[in-house]
């Protein structure tokens, strides 16, 4: 198993997974990102990805991007995270997860921040063990545009 | 009341918007990212801010930066948004949001998102006034890293 930033090449198989996530949520109708949005975007250096390759298949991905806290400073956020079910249990998750920390430090960054569900405690569970701080008190906001 | 774009040398008066609403917070302690920190990550085009002059006075900022939803694409997300205690009720936080809307328009992106705290209704009632979904069932995750 090997853990690596992803190239071009990987955003079919990068977007499958999404997509085979989006499916088994029943939300396929929400998922709208095309594969060449995802090129497009990329391209731009909008985000960045970390891969989990296990004999020339992707089965892992933690895709991230450079975010700002005005009071602490650069902040490396994680949009998803995401390990193919029958890979799970193997410890691809920590790893991925270590390499994105370890990303943030090379990138100068004073913290990482992501989301998680209330109802996911396994996943609630997985973060703490990083020493995670997991927050209550912050509602998202969403306005969704026609562009 | 003029709202335009923050050039770099409106940088100092972001800067002490931020620190003033941190020391009204007495989180003083908590805001550590330095002026420098600001110049320098502007310079690298992390965010960008669109400010409120009124008589040349910079008295309000809304800060935001390029972030990617895996599922709809470019998001414009708002990392911070501050009017000055003293000029609130002229409309001023409407218009730099509506400026903020366009520009995540001007982007391409599918939408733009941002937090507030579950406490602050009258932000939750503005931020409704703009058909804004706002979410309770997400968690953040943070991990603060020693560089």
């Amino acid at each position: 198993m090997m853990i690596r930033l992803a190239k071009r090449e990987d955003l079919p198989a990068i977007h499958a997974l999404v997509r085979d996530l989006a499916i088994y949520e029943k939300a396929e109708k929400e998922f709208v990102a095309s594969l060449e949005d995802y090129y497009r975007d990329f391209d731009c250096g909008i985000f960045d990805t970390l891969v989990a390759e296990v004999q020339g298949e992707i089965v892992g991905m933690a895709l991230y991007y450079m975010a700002y806290s005005t009071w602490k400073g650069r902040m490396l956020y994680l949009e998803d995270f995401v390990v193919k079910a029958s890979m799970r249990g193997r410890g691809i998750g920590e790893k991925l997860f270590r390499a994105f920390l370890a990303e943030a430090e090379k990138k100068g960054c004073r913290l990482v921040k992501w989301q998680v569900l209330d109802w996911n405690e396994p996943a609630i569970r997985f973060y703490k063990k990083f020493g995670a701080l997991i927050e209550e008190e912050w509602l998202n906001g969403k306005i969704f545009l026609s562009s």
